[in-house]
């Protein structure tokens, strides 16, 4: 443990005053995606801004234009650019966050209020809207920099920071925003950042904490068929006409096997199996070991077996419906492997009942979830090239068109590197756990664009459990991932600086 | 012509009378599926009621209970019975037809009040709501009264008469009345019923006249397929998990071919090819020859080629999507061949966008016509069977439930039957053309319920043309089926009169 003692009791002392802050947090209703809360994003906004004043950062709130929304166009929240520390001897941390959240009413299915922080003592967990995506681990950065000013000691990086207000929402004006202030170099606020560090996303399971060096990217399509005029009765007319839906479902059934093995030619060139490092990455989180028990008197530790187990994503899922028994396969599905799934048809009969229609036109809908190599605009190519040459064979009077809607590159990052190991170490002094690496299947965005615009390494370095419920009803976050993800990301920096003045 | 001139000509002389009739009828919007407009249905009621009993018919307005709609308890619009004639020397025909009609708004794009009947004479069209399903054809039976009455002249028939309002609305309450009246024998309305005649039907084309006798059975049917516990994740699950989505396509795409050949094993047991009569019915509707005009003052009759094309189809449908090229193909498809049309699905992404869900439970609806000697009972056995044995193929490890959501038996009346001949005679006369004889692909429900509980030849008689867009907007009917279609029905009553006294 390199961060001082007198922190780590400072975070200890004031778990009542962080979970006032997080309450406060969630109090404010800053839902990006609802232009009625837009009032409220800024506040939040705003909210933000003064802790971060408070605790010693200069920002500045920066306009983002407008947007249309529910027919109207109305203003972006503004985000937050932000600084603490420009010792040219510190390492530069980028922080980034996200202080707007999901929709969430209480007839929804809450328990409790969702913008009021439900605190279970005895669960130990906090209900709230944002409790644990994006506000918990922000409010977690506010406590580190408040523990700091309060206790009169200097930071030990420099740290930089990117807070935005439209995450649920696309991230819109985010991108630019981070390409022009990349763009101008030591002129801009990212001035000399060395690493970015991210927390909005979630351990693997419920127990070992993570660091998550790769996201998959994804594709998305859509195949539109499409031949009578306006939908047709089935009495009148089935049997008589090729129909739509008959054609699409034909395709469809075409794309993925019920293993989940995709049927695009070419579609798996280039992604390599996993190499012996990745291995050994699988291996340690399937193998976990960790710390059941430390006795502070005689400093025996107890090991417990901790396998990440198939029940696990079981569990998470609600249903016994991995595809696989073997735990290896199953992470690997998750992590680090293309995946391809069908969500649904649009201009269907899709209501309760029985319709007897012919939909005239159909859209039907599917993404990949891409691995290096694939990239979207490659993997586009092939399917097109296929869908188009499986609708051929169908030999239909039909028309069919299938559109690329949008998608984003996978991302993977050097877990060697200085900023991995710095959250590798303060993880096994706070938590006694060695950390699993992880990939997820899941895109967030703004992670290539930190990578791409600024060129350093970026870390995704969770704060909540798997089973938070981020866009769920009964969002929470456990306060010891809240109170131990504080220390957490304290320590983070201090093993930073640690790390970077014995390599340098 | 059997029916007396004076008949003729006062329908001639009538026109504009007899249109106004029809306005009447459709500025009162008895839209039975939409709980506000309940009392339009019951003005609706009233006023046909009216009608009956100005002209000569004893009535009686039977409340047929309530129904449950748009959440309140509401009472069910009353049906009428009535009749006019007891002559034990005629025959008496019951005429069937109902008083309510689908929404329309003006909105939906109708280019004309869909409530106030737009008569434009230079087409010779006639647009509104219900103004061809089914006022028309219930005006053309009160108009037919109205001559007799105002001639001084007997029917030659006596008349039942049963008017719904619910027939759009899945005709509650209807059935239970028939079968009870038709029990009461000779006690009951439907006392002495030689035969039904409906006209709620359509031509097959825009210019031959129809005699309908059979109409296709169906079968609905609903997929489902779950796993997770609520909607996952692509990002998160896709690749680790089997998805009902996955499953549901495959289990859709195996049900029938693009050509619309069915692949449940059994499903074409006993249903016949077209034997020598059938295929000289076919024969007529695609070579059939029509008097182009008639020159009243040499008699002599000019002849056209009047082949029912591929073309009407894909005309009617909007686009160019027959799966076959031959007539007789395409024209038994529709009228008396099985048929699989998959209709859409419920539980998926289905709305507009892209959204990157595994959608938890997905409902699959699908559903068959039938031909006799299908039967739901039978064809749902062998469904059941198939998908249950298609899915142990797919080998998941998800939950499958297929059911059958409602159907009905498929109707074939014999067409040698008097009324059928009478019709004939009657259309011959109208229209200088012999009529198609025609069986349909969609159901109408009531004709099965009165063949089943009177025992009698049931005969659809239609009035409209193919193209008068009985469910959408801008519904309308031609002045001249209006006009000729009187005539055709008052005839009708002639020459059933005379055939059945040389037959009797
Ligand atoms: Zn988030
Ligand atoms: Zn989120
Ligand atoms: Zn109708
Ligand atoms: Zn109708």
């Amino acid at each position: 443990m390199v961060a001082p003692q007198e922190f780590i009791q400072f975070v200890d002392d004031n778990t009542d005053n962080f979970i006032n802050r997080l309450a406060e947090a969630v109090a404010i209703p800053s839902i990006s995606g609802d232009a009625t809360r837009r009032p409220d994003v800024v506040k939040m906004a705003n909210w933000l801004n003064n802790q971060l004043q408070r605790y010693g950062a200069k920002t500045e709130l920066v306009p983002l234009g407008t947007q249309v929304l529910d027919g109207k166009t109305i203003d972006l929240p503004p985000a937050i650019l932000g600084r603490i520390g420009d010792d040219p001897k510190k390492k530069t941390i980028l922080i980034y966050g996200h202080f707007d959240v999901q929709p969430a009413e209480k007839g929804d299915g809450w328990n409790t209020e969702p913008f009021k922080l439900h605190v279970d003592k005895q669960s130990g967990k906090m209900f709230g809207r944002g409790s644990t995506d994006d506000k918990g681990p922000i409010m977690g950065w506010i406590n580190v920099l408040e523990a700091h000013q309060k206790l009169g000691i200097a930071l030990p990086v420099n740290m930089l920071f990117c807070f935005e207000g439209m995450e649920e929402s696309g991230s819109e004006g985010l991108d630019d925003l981070i390409a022009s202030e990349a763009k101008k170099g030591d002129k801009g606020w990212f001035r000399g950042v060395d690493a970015v560090c991210i927390s909005d996303n979630y351990w693997l399971n419920t127990r070992t904490p993570c660091l998550t060096y790769g996201l998959r990217g994804i594709a998305y399509y859509q195949i539109t068929v499409s031949g009578p005029g306006a939908d047709l009765h089935s009495g009148i007319y089935g049997g008589a006409v090729y129909e739509p839906m008959t054609a699409l479902i034909a395709l469809m059934s075409k794309l993925v096997t019920q293993d989940g093995h995709i049927l695009i030619p070419g579609v798996y060139d280039g992604v390599a199996a996993a190499d012996a490092d990745e291995l050994q990455v699988l291996f340690h989180i399937i193998h976990h070991r960790y710390y059941a028990q430390l006795d502070p008197l005689n400093h025996s530790k107890k090991y417990e077996d901790l396998d990440y187990s198939v029940a696990d994503l079981e569990s998470a899922a609600g249903g016994k419906i991995a595809n696989s028994t073997e735990k290896t396969t199953v992470l690997m599905a998750k992590m680090r492997n293309p995946s391809l799934s069908l969500h649904g048809i649009e201009g269907a009969f899709s209501g309760a009942g029985a319709k007897t229609v012919i939909p005239a036109t159909v859209h039907g809908k599917f993404s990949l979830r891409l691995v290096p190599p694939q990239t979207p605009e490659d993997i586009t190519k092939k399917v097109i090239s296929y869908v188009e040459s499986e609708f051929g064979k169908l030999n239909s009077r039909l028309t069919m068109k299938i559109e690329y809607l949008h998608g984003g590159k996978p991302w993977v990052a050097d877990y060697n590197h200085w900023s991995f190991e710095a959250a590798k170490r303060a993880t096994e002094a706070v938590y006694l756990q060695t950390p699993n690496y992880t990939r997820e299947g899941g895109s967030i965005p703004v992670t290539l664009t930190f990578a791409d615009n600024l060129g350093v390494n970026v870390m995704l370095l969770p704060m909540g459990r798997a089973d938070d419920g981020a866009h769920s009803t009964n969002e929470k976050i456990d306060i010891s991932n809240y109170i131990k993800g504080t220390k957490l990301l304290g320590s983070y920096l201090y093993e930073v600086a640690e790390i970077t003045q014995t390599k340098a």
